[in-house]
């Protein structure tokens, strides 16, 4: 192991934190949790790449280290799970200025404290090429309660949380103009705020059926739920969100809204019966459609009816 | 998510296994997975990046595949717990044949069936340089009972299993010919096999006191127990158990076996009182040396005293 690399881990075991359910933390093999009885164990991974998701002269260190984060509980947000534990597996340049690295942790470990969970582990080497990091997130539901893509069912409504396309948005304008935006006209691309508390409040009160997080876009990730529920939907352009962008805070283009990504908002479904509240934890919850029998999804734009296709923004790029 | 991505999420599908543990695995936010009360949660994350932890001329696409599982498992072997399911994080270059992938998963899934341990997950992304892997392993172990590497008192014994040095001889012989070597003169650098059996063995029978794998090297997997022990050791090098190497079989050099890495053995230390087997699970265990009450490395070479210094095999090549 390079003296570089032994530093590194030895920055990451100070800044460290322990929980009440983690036994051992950074320091051996493995780390090792605790998991309540009658919990059920939630895992996911996100890589954050540079030059993939992220650009060092776009996004700052602690934008870095923040939404690379923020990838992985939102996807425990969007099983109404509570994360556990975080690890981070960081591969670094050579020539990185320390600084940096630094800086990645102050974006990281913010958001950890802020959402209380320990970064337990993981693992650093050089990396051949730019910044390489993968998150793990490891969350815990109560047993059998883990909200599913599979869920959804004919005559469902379809929900969608805060304000949808700034993601995007941002990065279009950004790989337009070659030049960085400033981070206050795009909040919600450069500090995504994982709807943890949201998607736990839905499943406390049993009321999502179906949920799965924004990283890949609306069309594409309304049509997961239903390729794995097995259903179709119905989607009004009218009522979807849409983000305020820019120093003017005009609404973004509905495709931003529509397929865009990185948005981080979550999408569920949940029975006719179901009272929803319109603000759940502080953040907007608003009806867009609805869950129909009939597999496909169609698009309602001031009433006319079109078939919508599951597409990146990247599509539609010019 | 482009084509190839959701193609190669697609293959992934295809070719992972359920277990009883696992709940929801590959198709939604994240795995699902159960863990039997009384135990608790081990987790692990190894990076395998190309030009760092192999390279595609040497290694072939099954023995990268392999090899990177090994990583993960081998550090749930060195904790004496059981894995529970895998999580890979693959990013590929555009231009990467697809044959090459399918190899890889060859490979990984072979150990991962002959382990008995899902793929339950992971993310895939598009590489903007090389084959970049993250395995993740989730293990578990009952409660209270893994083997840390901060269990060591001076008195201990010191154990190795199976022999060392073949990890780094191979590679330093690639490195100095330019050339790849024959897998069946160096197995144990192209299909090293994690101690699974072994550290179970250990645990269950209460055998080890502290223990960890050998990825980095002995000398400095040893000053990693050392340090997190508070304790010195005196390691005598003409028990250190050799691998024998290249066409003619001879012994490796004794500084690839004591500081070479990659070796993926299991090195413990028992109390004086505990009989340890001088094979376990088909594995050779050797006894090397001892822990002692004064800080840092000893290293006995025909009855001479010198200091031992945790150092990589790299500092030493010419």
């Amino acid at each position: 192991m390079p003296a570089s690399e032994r530093a590194l881990i030895a920055r990451i075991r100070a800044r460290a934190r322990s929980s009440r359910n983690l036994v051992t933390g950074l320091g051996d093999d493995c780390a090792v949790l605790r998991v309540q009885a009658g919990y059920e164990l939630l895992v996911t991974t996100d890589f954050s790449l540079e030059g993939v998701h992220f650009r060092r002269n776009w996004h700052s260190p602690e934008v870095v280290g923040h939404r690379c984060l923020t990838r992985g509980l939102s996807d425990i947000a969007a099983m109404g799970g509570e994360p556990l534990a975080v690890f981070l597996s960081l591969a670094l340049p050579a020539k990185l200025p320390q600084r940096w690295v630094d800086r990645f942790f102050d974006g990281l470990l913010a958001l950890a404290r802020a959402t209380s969970v320990p970064l337990a582990g993981g693992d650093t080497a050089q990396s051949p090429d730019g910044v390489l990091a993968d998150i793990v997130v490891v969350g815990s539901i109560p047993r059998g309660q883990a909200i599913l893509r599979s869920g959804a069912r004919p005559g469902d409504f379809l929900y969608v949380t805060g304000e949808l396309g700034a993601g995007s948005a941002a990065l279009d304008r950004m790989l337009r103009t070659r030049r960085k935006v400033r981070e206050s006209e795009y909040p919600r691309h450069f500090h995504p705020t994982p709807r943890l508390a949201v998607g736990e409040y839905l499943r406390k009160h049993k009321l999502a059926a179906s949920m799965i997080d924004l990283s890949d876009g609306l069309s594409t990730d309304l049509s997961h739920i239903c390729e794995e529920s097995q259903v179709g939907a119905q989607l009004d352009a009218d009522f979807v969100p849409r983000a305020r962008i820019d120093k003017s805070q005009k609404l973004v283009d509905l495709r931003f809204a529509l397929h865009g990504g990185d948005d981080y908002e979550l999408l569920f479904t949940a029975r006719p019966g179901k009272k929803i509240p319109a603000r759940i934890a502080g953040v907007a919850v608003t009806k867009i459609g609805r869950i129909t029998r009939d597999r496909g999804m169609t698009l309602l734009e001031s009433g006319r009816a079109s078939r919508l296709n599951p597409q990146g923004w990247e599509h539609f790029r010019g």
